[in-house]
């Protein structure tokens, strides 16, 4: 294992602990990636079907493009692990946090018929890489989801190709992906995503539609 | 002492303490058990009226089929201990966690009137042992609450006895009981249950019934 | 100092750190006492405006029936100590619990009108000391806020008097007292009235009035 | 590095970890100073950019009047350094605390129309500077947002040259300000504003406006 890989296992591994705690990896849900190395490609990814609340450093698996465990471990890597391949390659994401909120659920549901949500005016957008003002308009895009990741994966591609300036992508009744250069800026991006969403949620509680 | 009780004693008390700081097992309320041997029974159980988040697993008890402590305790094991024992022998259980929650307690009072509460459509819910598909959709009936232990024993076991597919069972204004092939299973189910039900609570909240 | 003192400083401060991190006395708000002595009275209680996520057991104040300092402190006593004394000597309670929350803050305003709240139908109720069955009704009674300790004393001491099985009361947009035999039946109390007024709140917003 | 400095650095760091795990420092979002010096003014304040959650003493950086990192650090004071200036030197603050929760985001724009909030009849009023009963009504005033640093200093100056006894500014859709004599204070001025926003928020749901 290379020094790159064992200190990406451990950020990884103390963002799924913090993010499990908030509530946004229940169960065993959820999933997190990082590029290890580019070519050829090596993510460093969560095993399927593990409690993030007790997860240590040496369950995080190293995987090749094909999804393929290449570390020496007999556990299977997440069944999306094929999403975070596609969002790494064709969006140049550094990270990929998958996160199962509880507003992410009733949004992504509540607005999949407009095919995604528009957050503007709020000063916490300015946290998302790039955006410099909260007069920003974030469109957060909705897909369908689905049990099938080939048609997922195409349907995530297809939808970041529209977006490219998107920092997080939901799935309908499924939850959030984000990303972001390296894990730090991944786990900002997502903290801020989720607050954006609550704050929506309740402000539409508060106010009316 | 067995190693296979002291390892579950431990278990148990881990996820006792970490439900507790979730707001599920307030003041004294809610109980867990696990089973240690099948032939003849040997069940560990949560004492009667113990603070869970001050919890240790020297005070697991473990008793048998008729709930009575044959472990060396002076404790009396939770009341509703018989339920637990019910759901085990009837329903192949190996775990069960009954949990008092804000959302429980509220949806359980809603909806008693239709018998159960249908949850469809969440990814959520293939972390529920046997579940494939987000298309699921999960049952969960909703007993009458009664201070007849058994009762209440009988309700449940008549319920599941109609529900043999539930990994759930609520009684009204009361909480939930789920279960599973081990601890770590019913904890996991316990987790996705409570997520769910809030998700449902709240979107009732913002989209109306 | 007696060892009881040290033990009662010991659980109360281990309570109100709990407490705080619970979100229940914000800031410097809040109070708890504990009877050391019946003969003459002597009661370990918080002192005036300390940050109880701060707490250490070295700053419980040993205070007499007048609610003057005996212990080797300078600090001062809690405002509402009086409050505390009538409780403990007309009400027979051995500790008394005083929280600020969101929830008894906002239930306490809007039902003032009708001098209290009816709460009955849960099973959480049963963790309230001498409550057989979910089928009881809890009063908690609402009485007016008021600056002036000795008119308080004489609110509190009055509205206890007619209703001398409730566990608790409520200060209208102040916060809710409720006591026990000792420290943990206390604390249990609090949980579980703090409880049922979250269930209570969301309930109305749920359900409608 | 003085003494002093040292121990407002572990004091400001304690403060702003606490207040990440609340939710109210998501991402790299808010920032917290205190006086070191008056004449030369010097100010301890954390730096652009940082998770407060990880955040340790080590980072804080000393500034002067026109905010010019003035300690051996490399890193860059918060961009709103200049607000905490205009707030120490013309309010007399000793400290300052600028947060974003989920609550002061949505009734900052919510309200924004009426140029402030009015909140009365709350016990936990008394919490704050110099208010000696709940009747005290508190005027927490609202500033549009602006990413012009010196005219949102100017619209702060402004505004609290009007509201000389006001212990807290919403900016629109961004966050709180609070001050205090020290940390501790300001600390307990957030803790009990945020409170007061929360119940406000709730209010509106239950009652209706």
């Amino acid at each position: 294992m290379s020094d790159g890989f064992l200190q990406i296992a451990s950020t990884l591994t103390s963002i799924a602990r913090g993010f499990h705690s908030r509530g946004w990896l229940v169960g065993t849900s959820g999933n997190l990636s990082a590029v290890v190395d580019r070519e050829p490609l090596r993510l460093a990814v969560t095993p399927s079907g593990v409690d993030k609340g007790e997860f240590s450093p040496a369950q995080v698996l190293l995987t090749d493009e094909q999804s393929r465990v290449v570390s020496d471990h007999l556990a299977k890597p997440s069944d999306e692990s094929p999403l975070h391949v596609r969002i790494v390659k064709e969006h140049g994401a550094g990270a990929v946090i998958h996160t199962h909120s509880i507003w992410n659920t009733i949004l992504s549901d509540r607005h999949a018929g407009d095919g995604g949500l528009g957050i503007e005016g709020y000063e916490m957008l300015k946290g998302l890489q790039g955006v410099k003002t909260h007069q920003h308009r974030e469109w957060l895009p909705i897909i369908e989801n689905s049990q099938d990741m080939l048609a997922l994966a195409e349907s995530i591609s297809d939808t970041l190709g529209k977006n490219k300036d998107a920092h997080g992508i939901l799935l309908r009744g499924h939850g959030l992906y984000s990303w972001g250069r390296d894990l730090l800026q991944a786990k900002r991006h997502v903290e801020i995503l989720e607050f954006l969403l609550e704050v929506l949620g309740r402000s539409i509680l508060i106010n009316g539609n």
